[in-house]
């Protein structure tokens, strides 16, 4: 049955990717099939452009249909600050949140030995060079709070120190809505260290 | 930036298949983003061929590559049985098990007012042909234990009342591994009006 059978082939080929496991990859290809034919072709499609159509931002890295992202060439931010995130998925939930207006670097990765992942894949030599040249004037690290994280955090800190920057890191704790109950002790230590001064006398 | 966004545009596309909700279709196209070129060309051939590579089998209309399906040209499987399904699905699924040897009739739905699917559409009048002309000797319904599986269920019945064959239907009960303290009460009805005989004297 595995010969010339082409739901199994694409239920394989999308089962591959992370998160989307045997079962929901098979359901997916059923689906695909109860719907208009259109609706596949047009899927497929997108899929065989998505490489020729996305190149990255040439100033921050940000996958984008062109060559400078829309947020670098947004003349409303403010260009005297950058954040720097390790995925292309951080920088957009960041931008969901609203929270951030000005610019960004995109790693596309973490320091990381075990993955074979060293400082100099990460662009970091031409952050330095874009931070010295533009007047940056904030550096803020949203790196996540991993050990991974937590070095290539200090990586930046490091190369960044004759650099007239200053540099921050947004803050690690508790989840708003999160339960010290069932937070692990690395997070309640955090949120100890990083606690914040509510009234001084 | 929701114009030429080649990300938003096909995790969009991708949102649209029930089961894969808008975070996981956007991680999905990041994936692909960092996989390869040829992972996502090849996924979007598959997809776009899908439709005309796959056709319904001539004889129980399960979904194959081929104009009769791997099932019905096995000549090792018993020709005399004929397990009727809702979808393709419940087809694999039992194939799967390694519990049935016979051959199928798919329905592609299920007798369902509210959705506008009637008998018509089911291909139950083809059945009734087949199951007469073939000589066949066991009809297993293996529709869902819903209303809509049981109304169906019952409909067979009563279109092969005046044909010579016998019909089952399988079991509906607690789940291998299920727990009768959190069993439905439906369930448990069905459990003990379908109790199987262990000992008699």
């Amino acid at each position: 049955m595995k010969n010339d059978n082409p739901i199994q082939e694409l239920s394989d080929q999308l089962s591959r990717i992370p998160g989307l496991g045997k079962k929901s990859a098979v359901r997916m290809v059923y689906y695909l099939l109860k719907s208009p034919p259109e609706h596949s072709r047009r899927l497929g499609a997108s899929l065989m452009e998505l490489h020729d159509r996305i190149k990255r931002c040439k100033i921050c890295g940000h996958y984008s249909g062109s060559e400078i992202c829309p947020i670098c060439s947004d003349p409303a931010r403010d260009r005297r600050t950058i954040c720097v995130v390790e995925h292309d998925q951080d920088l957009m939930t960041i931008e969901n949140s609203g929270q951030y207006h000005g610019i960004f670097h995109v790693m596309h990765g973490v320091i990381s030995p075990i993955d074979g992942v060293g400082p100099e894949k990460l662009g970091l030599d031409y952050l330095k060079q874009r931070v010295t040249r533009e007047g940056i004037q904030e550096l803020i690290i949203a790196t996540n709070p991993t050990p991974e994280g937590d070095t290539t955090a200090l990586y930046i800190v490091k190369i960044m120190e004759e650099v007239d920057v200053n540099i921050t890191r947004i803050a690690t704790g508790l989840p708003v809505g999160g339960d010290i109950e069932y937070a692990d002790r690395l997070t309640i230590a955090r949120s100890f260290n990083a606690r914040q001064p509510i009234k001084s006398h």
